[in-house]
């Protein structure tokens, strides 16, 4: 943790900022290892603050042994208040904030509060940067949610049939998962069979699943904050051609990015390492997300792995990010196939993490 | 839906608003009955538009019949170019904004598009006022998931040991709603026994429930978006009179709130009907949150029953409102009670909506 703080205090001179306010949960808990769900951390060259309630003075100050807790006290002591005094007590001209989480009305309320002594300054990036490279213990922990993942999807995939319907296999999943120790699911369990397969985020409902058609599973367990995810596609009963065609499509795409994955390479070039094959195979239209993204203490972090565009620069793979690579094709009234695996990018190239079998012909 | 439509516009326009655009995911659901996981809403007194992207096209043209569907294409036509269009179109000088869930870097990104056409006001409230108020499909709502909730917590209660852990019985508590056809628990089940009962939000542990001290289980379960949400606090064998007298002081204080709620009751003054009783016991510094608050599509929402306090006003109750009524007593190294159920405020007073049994001397 003390390594994490050391890094965000440099990447906050280099923006020639005197301090930054952390608001989201997730940047909060990665650098100063409080899990509570209110805080806020100011962190200075010298200083660390951690400001909550009564509910989780002693949680975070254990936590947290690096941060100066201080307590917000509603009324009597809410924190902008608190924060005032300390921007006045530190000095402080300007105070970086997180804009891509911090709300217009609490924007407001704490540049009401301070205004007069400390521009607020709008960040974007800080914590989510350092973020995007694990270190061996978030590394381990992932590995931890991972093998969860794969053993409950491997168990599970054996006692389905034809009759389960979608929802009651998400079921049979997550009770799997959280039996085996998952702490929660990394998001809503995907069970999706037939033409619902053809909806990248569909809902499980209560068709049964059926034979000879594609079932998209994708899913995930939650370790200490930390998310699997795992996307497999399998057929009961016998598939027929147009499947075999669509599967190995996909499946051929997968194994060409983990095949060429490495540092340096420019995530839009690594979306179009699978991309380019399901062009060529006529499908280019019904791959309409992108090949992948970070996870993390997020579900979705970066990298973002997708297409080139103006709005979101590319950015260079570096080893120690963890990342979902995710080809799918779909086609409306049919269903569709998705291969997920998670995979560490190494000095060499990058580990595939997920272990769970796929469907071979 | 378009009832509810028409109220926001009215108070679209009392605030002297020609549009306002609604970024809340509850409030979009709430207003336009789509359930998807991206949107925006535009409303002026004549048109209602909705943005959302491929994934959710065929869904939201299904779930909101009175809104205009448009797609947003990134790259190509991302939503701030759609809204800048949107506004060009509809004439717009100014262009209300949700500040209390809009983050700063959206603003500052719809703010650059739309910039000198249009001025974003920022507002807060509008289609949460209106929420606070539920219709009879929200009431029956609410009332299926309560149902399920209370007996869900009534047959797992019966299988408790002392033997039972924190975890485990949570776990039991929240498999008991979720096989009950809950979509979701509402939060985070709590099951804290002895010391731990101590913390108001405390996290499900390896300690067994053991005899004699205070259990305290907060739960509910989600249906179709609507959050049950119930308290009870158990002992498993026998308890001591120390226990009795704090258990019995905080259900004579939830009695007393039971008895008086009544619209047009103020919220701080509905709080006192608890609060001077557990006062009068001496047990004030020991009820650290507020009385309750009101629930539905999400878990926290208006009303809230606080003391007074300069910074957030109270408000005259109203039929419709369903709140929580949880006071509680938490004495550090004790243990702590608290007891709540949900209650729908009518026309004569308030009906108590939550059935699962108290435990009584």
């Amino acid at each position: 943790m003390q390594h994490r703080l050391e890094r965000v205090r440099v990447m906050v001179m280099e923006r020639k900022l005197p301090a930054l306010l952390i608001s989201a949960p997730t940047n909060r808990r990665y650098l100063s290892g409080f899990t509570g769900t209110y805080g806020w951390l100011l962190v200075t060259p010298t200083t660390a603050l951690l400001f909550t309630d009564s509910r989780y003075l002693l949680q975070a100050g254990q936590q947290a042994p690096s941060f100066e807790v201080r307590q917000v006290v509603n009324p009597g002591n809410p924190f902008p208040t608190l924060l005032r005094d300390a921007v006045v007590e530190l000095g402080l001209t300007q105070l970086g904030i997180e804009a891509a989480h911090m709300q217009v009305a609490e924007y407001r309320s704490l540049q009401k509060e301070v205004g007069a002594a400390c521009e607020l300054v709008p960040v974007e990036g800080i914590v989510e940067t350092l973020r995007e490279i694990k270190d061996s213990a978030e590394i381990n922990t992932l590995k931890r949610a991972i093998a969860l993942t794969d053993a409950a999807i491997t168990a599970v995939i054996e006692r389905l049939t034809p009759d389960t319907t979608e929802r009651q296999a998400a079921w049979m999943l997550e009770m799997a998962m959280r039996v085996g120790g998952a702490e929660a699911v990394s998001f809503p369990i995907i069970v999706a069979a037939g033409p619902n397969a053809a909806l990248p985020h569909a809902t499980p409902g209560d068709a049964p699943l059926g034979t000879g058609q594609p079932i998209v599973i994708d899913m995930g367990a939650r370790i200490d904050g930390y998310h699997a995810d795992l996307t497999r596609t399998i057929v009961l009963g016998e598939p027929d051609a147009r499947f075999w065609t669509i599967y190995e499509t996909v499946l051929k795409a997968q194994e060409a990015a983990l095949l060429s994955l490495r540092p340096g390479l420019l995530t839009h070039k690594a979306d179009a390492l699978a991309r380019d094959l399901i062009v060529e195979a006529g499908y280019g239209d019904h791959f309409g997300h992108g090949l992948g993204h970070g996870v993390g203490l997020d579900i979705h972090e970066g990298p973002g792995l997708r297409r080139e565009n103006p709005l979101v620069p590319s950015q260079p793979l570096r080893s120690g990010m963890v990342t979902s690579i995710e080809p799918g094709i779909y086609l409306e009234g049919w269903g569709g196939v998705r291969i997920e695996d998670l995979v560490l990018i190494t000095d060499g190239g990058c580990e595939v993490l997920s272990q769970a079998p796929k469907l071979r012909r």
